[in-house]
């Protein structure tokens, strides 16, 4: 196996997606194919264990096939198919058809197609002439569709209507400022509009009925618009340029997607569906984590109206978080000395289709890691946080995600999320006030909803044996001789033994570990570690036994834990696009689920699988109940939340410990003189670190 | 006024801090006095905002007093005062001595003398006897004194003995990896010992008997050393220079006290008490609030064992952000552009003690702000997120605290508190676990403890009439018509009525919001607002009736409310060091305490007081339950808390909607090569913010 033999990690070339597609064509013998998704298959676990060791100890690796599982339909039908092709050995090894109430992703050209669709509708030919509005000027928004419990086996699309600004008629206006009155629904394989519906405007869901002639309302939003050349002020000059130098280059090496930085090793990968991942991470010289990947994220809808009370979309098993990959630019979307990563996707005829630059790769400097004065000596010691940021960024019809992974000199890892991009919006009567949304602008309303993420945490602490354990402070009783004054406290660890669902607890400063019970730590003689920092947010607010609750199985509860089984990757299931739930990770965990019908039971004991000081994954839960403010109009400055994992009892004493200190010599900052200063102004703290003290 | 005259908001300077010790003395005609505290008095806000509202619109300015505030005792004598010094007028406004029971802070002279007179005292010396160690490498940590409910007229220290690694016997070396097994507690005015103590070793109080031979235990810690000169191993070198270059300089301005940027102006101010504070914010024309600042921390351990039980320090209220703020040093402890701002406080003579670049001032990169992309042109635009940073560092004995408000251009405040330095630590047995601590080394335990931390918050939302109000997501019952597919959910919001207490809610999604209530956005057509998004985090762990929870009075509940009263800053009280409760927020807002004995009643509304619609300061308590783990030994990695402020249906829009766009021509960032990549690379991503998606 040469250097440059894709590791199994390595994402999906485009030669490979091409192969794949043209060993499934052939397969299918002329049917004309729709392919929906192609990715790279990661091996089985357990045989990616003995390659790793391999490759770790610099022993002989054998030959692992590449496969590639796709998606794909025959085209202008519901018939959905999936397949795995081993593109080493040019062959199908499996493919099989979906139950009709299975459907595969959306993509961008079947919504382009829809939305030609509604265009050419007579129907809603006949709104816009109502409307008096120019035919050219409508815009169209067409969204997964959620499903109602209705007509699950037809594949649909909801599409909520626009205009361009009125003002300036430009194809980058905002048109979320300029919402219609009226959406559509459309049948995705016959590419017709099934249904027109007019929007309730007020706080309830009356609306005018569909032949009714009412005129768009005139409205003026104060400042729709946020593309610079459409504004009404030139962009701001107050604020000055900032650089970020590295004379010396960047501390990191990339070497293919194998990356090396302070004291890190680990792998990049990427796919169509969670787009950045990350795998084989090791810190110190030892192995914490497998595999770490955003696994899904569900944006539910508090607007209970009919019709607009279907969104709910899952932006990675609905789309992908690789599809939408931005091509990230060169000084805009990080600083410095920036390594990007490219990707690979399929096209709806089975062509590759590259995302350049998905993931960049750069330092940040994040202020200080740790600082000591010691008064007796006036001995200060200053060292500065480097940080290594993988970002991706993706585009979902209106909103941007920026998904970011930094990794830092202490052992830490931090996932953060940024939500940012332009609100969906509806049109609201003028005047009206409703209690699940925020008026953003005139005539606009932009509904209340939830963003909740999954992420997945694969760990790998020392081994593979790995216990979640939650660990409580807690007040010790009063007691003359062990508690006199009532200040002491303790901590009460328990060892999670099944699969399921678990609660936090902020009163009880609830901390969850991952930690390998068969590696003590020769220092603290406790177990080796890593702790999760979550985000503690509100869980999922629609109603159980709603169709979003049954659909986004990991949205109840902020963490899961599950032994580690191969393909258990996403916690709404594998199919997510008007999915009816029942294949999640409420499933997974549920002995009694149909999903586990076929699975092998274990008489010995019943129950709720057991995980402890086993191979396990971690799924923690996070969201934004985003009540949008005026704020967030028309461009969301971005919502940033982060979860991090911490060495915990991993490491023998801090890892920084030996980053050189910080030093004016090699950081060259500049002292700030007001205006007025003129003349010579003596230099002072020249010298680094003293302290008056 | 001349531009020259400091603001009523400008902290005390080295000349007024000066004067008013002289007129002090002068009034005290030779009698030996050993001053505590000297700062800035603000002015009342009824006559601030006379003041404010002139500045504002340019009207001329009233002469306002320069007052400084002062505590002071009768050197060597247990004889507390404190007193108001009208430095304009050179004349003493009011002075008072304090009741016995009332302690000053304690300064580093003080805590040094009673390091001299441990040392002389033949107990100690037949202690470090006993020990056979160095009696030059012996290294004390006097402590502030926590109460026990004894003897709380006395004024008290207890000190920690530890001794300098004997490998290397610096002065620098880390005297924390090798604590001693007795403590001594003296009587800070005889200035002798009054008591020493053998500390036990083990999981319950048990200590050897003093007069007992026990030798010093033979440890040797893996890697005790944080100061570099004393490593085993030099500074990595791996880790390459990143400099941030403003070549147009910085985007604020600071003229004297007030800063500009970015469409915020702001006052900011130091004391000896609060260190860094802010004053009269206002954003794009319209102020949010008139005084922010961190009023108290208190850090209490969970070690419940005798003697060492006392741990509990009220770091600000006992020792003063403003006397420990250090001397920040160009490219040490922030990069770019920097600008120094100094304080003063004073010395036990009298004399000023200046604190150079206690406060710096810069800016940085943090990331994205917004993007957007349109996929149906392509067109990419992405707005950085520049923010202007306020930081101060703190040394309290072992630990420091980074404390800093950053300010975007979105109108977000954050205040992000970091801790690092070093832990407290105690002897342990070889061997013994206990529940209250972490072994961080051999020999060596660092005992839980929580780090509760408040910011005081005192907003001008468009005004001073302000309304706290709580608002939970809600999910909405099932019906047929309003909520037919169970997915709504609505806000409810409460506007909070009278003083008190507040509880969190993650399960509820609780957002706490300052809203003015008779300013309504005329976007939103809701009041004009503040939200508060907190750091949430265990509260006080020691037992109801303890003397920490009786003197910590804010640390039982994340948020509290009061009416605004002049004098009402310190949530624990104004006298803090072996305080014993009664004078802090829970008096205040309790109509029954005796605090409140002399407050004059409101007979028709008995019960706490009315905060709706008045000036109102609210309170967020925070905190940090610091487990410790080995990593966070030497030294520890700064561990992050942040808190943030963001504007809700303040503005009319989003404001940073005409920040100029991120640029390659601005930010010359550069693209990364990979050591193996010679010859010629494809430039790629030249032109910003384009798509293909």
């Amino acid at each position: 196996m040469s250097d440059l033999t894709p590791h199994s990690f390595d994402p999906a070339t485009a030669e490979e997606i091409s192969s794949a597609a043209t060993l499934v064509k052939n397969f299918f013998n002329g049917v004309p194919l729709h392919f929906k998704s192609a990715g790279i298959n990661e091996p089985p676990k357990q045989s990616m264990l003995e390659h790793l060791d391999a490759e770790h100890n610099g022993r002989p690796l054998l030959l692992v096939p590449r496969c590639i599982f796709m998606m794909w339909y025959i085209k202008n039908a519901p018939r959905l198919f999936e397949g795995l092709v081993d593109v080493t050995h040019s062959k199908v090894v499996y493919h099989k058809e979906l139950p009709r109430d299975f459907h595969g992703p959306v993509d961008r050209q079947e919504l382009n197609q829809a939305a030609e669709g509604v265009m050419a509708d007579e129907g809603v030919q006949r709104e816009i002439r109502r409307l008096k509005i120019d035919n050219t000027a409508v815009v169209l928004d067409p969204w997964d569709y959620g499903v109602d419990g209705h007509e699950t086996r037809e594949r649909q699309t909801q599409v909520f209507m626009y205009m361009r600004n009125p003002k300036n008629n430009d194809p980058d206006s905002n048109h979320y400022s300029f919402p219609l009155d009226f959406m559509v629904i459309v049948d995705l394989c016959a590419m017709k509009v099934k249904r027109i519906v007019r929007l309730p405007l007020g706080s309830d869901a009356t609306t005018t009925p569909l032949g009714s002639d009412v005129p768009h309302p005139k409205v003026d939003p104060v400042e729709p618009e946020y593309v610079h050349h459409l504004q009404k002020v030139s962009p701001r000059t107050t604020l000055k340029p900032y650089q970020v130098v590295q004379p010396e280059g960047a501390s990191f090496t990339v070497t293919g997607h194998l990356i090396e930085w302070e004291k890190w090793r680990f792998r990049v990968g990427f796919n169509w569906r969670e787009g950045m991942t990350l795998h084989d991470l090791s810190f110190d010289g030892k192995s914490n984590f497998y595999r770490l990947s955003l696994s899904e994220m569900f944006v539910p809808y508090g607007d209970p109206r009919n019709h607009i009370y279907r969104k709910g979309a899952f932006d990675l098993g609905n789309v992908g978080a690789g599809v939408t990959a931005n091509n990230l630019q060169l000084g805009c979307d990080c600083l410095g000395m920036i390594k990007y990563i490219d990707g690979c996707v399929i096209n709806p005829d089975g062509t590759p289709a590259p995302r350049p630059n998905a993931i960049c790769i750069h330092e940040v400097d994040n202020g200080i890691q740790w600082k000591h004065t010691n008064h007796r000596t006036g001995k200060a010691v200053v060292v500065r946080k480097r940080q290594l940021v993988l970002q991706t960024i993706i585009t979902v019809a209106n909103y941007e995600y920026i998904f970011a992974w930094h990794l830092d000199q202490a052992g830490e890892l931090t996932f953060e999320t940024r939500a940012t991009g332009i609100l969906s919006t509806q049109p609201i009567a003028a005047g009206a006030k409703v209690p699940w949304g925020t008026r953003v602008a005139d005539g606009v309303m932009a509904p209340y909803h939830q963003h909740l993420f999954n992420l997945r945490i694969d760990p790998a602490i020392c081994g593979h044996a790995n216990t979640l354990t939650r660990t409580d402070s807690v007040a010790l009783p009063w007691d003359e001789t062990l508690n006199p004054l009532g200040t002491g406290y303790v901590t009460e660890e328990t060892p999670i033994q099944r699969a399921g669902p678990l609660a936090d607890s902020v009163a009880a400063g609830r901390v969850f570990k991952i930690v390998n019970e068969r590696a003590t730590n020769p220092v603290s003689l406790t177990p080796v570690g890593y702790k999760l920092v979550p985000h503690r947010s509100q869980m999922l607010l629609a109603r159980p036994g709603s169709w979003h609750a049954r659909r986004s199985e990991f949205a109840t509860h902020p963490l899961w834990v599950t032994p580690h089984r191969d393909g258990q990757l996403f916690p709404a299931g594998d199919y997510t696009n008007q999915s009816l739930g029942g294949h999640g990770i409420a499933a997974w965990c549920d002995p009694e689920s149909p999903y586990n019908r076929d699975r092998p039971r274990d008489n010995a004991q019943p129950g709720r699988e057991g995980v402890r000081d086993r191979d396990i994954v971690v799924w923690h839960t996070y969201g934004l109940t985003h009540n949008p403010r005026v704020e967030d109009f028309p461009i969301m400055p971005a919502e940033t939340v982060q979860i991090h994992l911490k060495p915990y009892n991993f490491c023998e004493f801090n890892p920084t410990n030996d980053v050189a200190p910080s030093t004016q010599e090699k950081n060259r900052s500049q002292e700030y003189r007001a205006p007025e200063e003129t003349g010579e102004v003596a230099v002072r703290g020249k010298v680094c670190c003293q302290s008056s003290l």
